[in-house]
């Protein structure tokens, strides 16, 4: 019998999305309400909270949540949580905001996504949540720069949520809510299932993480990010394909869900890992996959920090628990995927081992990719979206750099 | 910090052994008693009292604890117990014993091997053990064997143990106690160890199911069994070399222990691994590698019901939980070891199995062991020994099959 982990902080899953007749009245109201206008990162947080990906939270965080999920992983009710989830506007907007005003929160391309009681106006120490969740106020980092370049103002309050984007249409068969994950893991008769969270296709070092997962679980969620990336990582859409290629040819049926959530990445690296397990606990999963350099980018974390981070929280903290794997590559003296565990041979030329620079390179260039470091479906979907990616930029120079195809 | 589980049923290791004056002085009181014969099962079983691998045993099972294992799997006392541990004698040996006796146990080479209180005598339906225990009463079955060939009395009683038989100087480095493992974890800061239970060299699927391990816990005890064996098996030292050599080559050092320890195979499949994670608790181990037929033999039990048991018994039966592997090999289109959980591929020819039979005639005939199957430094190891044991053969003509050199 399917025993799935309970949600994150609550007996089931609190999602805030209305629907039906109550959807079309609050959209209705929305209209005559006063617009605030969501960032892309804020925007996927409300669809996550929509949709009960955020479970227990039922709206943007408050100054003692914030405070309290900067310093100690908690909100001011004493939840655990790792990152705040704040929405933020400029001081002109919010001045003409008085507390216990209803708004509409608006996304990108001008939809009514949600409706907000604004219960509390607060400035931040942006430099602190920085510090805190980054460990860096660098201005590279792009996490930090969301931060910086989010608003004045917070508000805090309760949402209803109104839509979901355009995730729902665009990743047809990818996108899934966690009630959906976890009704796919019950008709499988899965316990323990662990999430792998992607934002890159997988090579064959992903498929033996997912592949040891598999062997120790009932099986495993392949969650891709759906949201935005930083330029030069490949979109979410050439991204399933190629995952999609890669299960159909080396993967038993029944052992994997693929799926994708509306998140931005953050790039917080051990915090995000956090919330990365906190929010696999609410789409069902036991286990996350967590490797080497985890939510990271550049050197600003140690590639292990991200599994650590787990032995320092308290133990019930979270259901979902790491499921922490080693550096991994292709070893040609043991004829076989390992890591850094598992395999003694460090001698020169002995792992194959290629960089995403290196990799890029050879398959815009036409070069031959080894066997050993990606499946040759996968790489085929790869050559054709650098090809593509080529052409196009020769004809659009620079306009868009990576947000191509 | 190291934190590993607790032993069975008890807050610390329960060792019988005696040492030091009190070892001396029940020594020479044994020579004063009367002397009851132990069988090569006992003797092992006795061995782990006396080293608190059975812990929280004190003794041979009373008649009320041995209908309780059979029936329920409990002791009297309600502590979870899979297979009984009890010593038989013969009818005439029995009658001259009075209950509150002391008798000396003794070992195949006249050893006495322990003092026991006799308790209780009873007869038991040996029937009823086989069918509760291995689910046959089939002669064929060497375990079914052994309860047939024992005494018509059981004994029952507190045990001392004097000595630990040949173990400690026959197998010096790879025989270790429960205490001597736990001590080797903790030096390693090991918290999660699973075990691997072998009675056979290691060839790659066996290397692949322990690098799981190893990617997931901590560490892992390479557990092998010291004591008897069915005809046709390889014997300890030889299993021992093959493994040394694999360990040498092919894995990290520091993410390994070798031990071994002192049992008598029971070929008891499903209830067999239970014990085997029963007392890998003992040993500090948090989990127990098991995969297709464990503990079983001939086609008595179907090849996974081994695994299934763990889900039969209340959760809190045993700290040391199962990890469930399904049958592995070579796969020549997955290019790498796989399980038929992470494999797609059954078509003919693209997984590599070779049967014992097979390899032993391959070993025998100088025949070439693909690679994928073993590695090249374990198959020399048994090449020699199958060419030994054949030149034996020819000269001592079917004298000592199996145990040959």
């Amino acid at each position: 019998m399917s025993k799935l982990v309970t949600p994150h902080g609550a007996p089931r899953l609190m999602p805030l999305l209305l629907e039906g007749a109550a959807l079309d009245e609050e959209r209705q109201r929305a209209n005559g309400l006063t617009k605030v206008q969501l960032s892309s990162r804020e925007a996927g947080d409300l669809i996550m909270l929509g949709i009960g990906g955020f479970t227990p939270l039922e709206g943007f965080m408050t100054y003692a949540d914030w405070q309290g999920v900067c310093d100690d992983y908690r909100l001011a009710d004493g939840t655990f949580w790792p990152i705040p989830i704040t929405l933020s506007t400029d001081k002109t907007t919010a001045d003409g905001i008085r507390i216990g005003a209803e708004v509409a929160l608006v996304g990108e391309d001008g939809e009514a996504m949600a409706t907000m009681e604004v219960r509390e106006k607060y400035t931040i120490d942006k430099d602190h949540e920085c510090e805190s969740v980054f460990k860096t106020k660098d201005a590279e980092h792009p996490g930090v720069r969301m931060v910086m370049a989010q608003g004045e103002i917070n508000l805090a309050g309760p949402v209803r949520v109104l839509s979901q984007g355009n995730f729902p249409e665009r990743f047809k068969g990818i996108y899934m809510t966690p009630a959906q994950t976890r009704e796919r893991f019950e008709a499988n008769g899965w316990s323990t299932v662990a999430g792998f969270q992607t934002r890159n296709p997988m090579h064959r070092s992903h498929e033996y993480l997912v592949k040891i997962a598999i062997e120790v679980c009932d099986g495993v969620l392949i969650h891709s990010l759906l949201g935005n990336l930083k330029p030069g990582d490949i979109p979410a859409d050439v991204r399933s394909a190629a995952i999609s290629a890669l299960l159909e040819h080396y993967f038993v049926e029944g052992t994997t869900v693929q799926a994708g959530y509306p998140l931005d990445m953050r790039y917080a690296g051990p915090r995000e890992a956090l919330l990365h397990a906190l929010f696999r606990q609410n789409y069902g999963c036991s286990h996350l996959i967590v490797g080497r350099d985890h939510a990271g980018v550049g050197s600003y974390y140690g590639p292990f920090d991200a599994q650590h981070i787990f032995d320092e929280i308290p133990e019930d903290a979270l259901q979902t628990k790491p499921l922490k794997i080693d550096w991994t590559f292709w070893c040609y003296r043991c004829n076989g995927m390992a890591s850094m565990k598992t395999c003694p041979h460090d001698g020169e030329g002995e792992r194959l081992l290629l960089s995403g620079t290196k990799l890029r390179k050879l398959l815009s260039e036409n070069g031959e990719v080894p066997a050993e470091f990606s499946r040759p479906e996968v790489i085929e979907i790869l050559r054709r979206y650098y090809g593509d990616l080529q052409d196009h930029e020769r004809v659009e120079v620079k306009l868009s750099g990576h947000s191509a195809k």
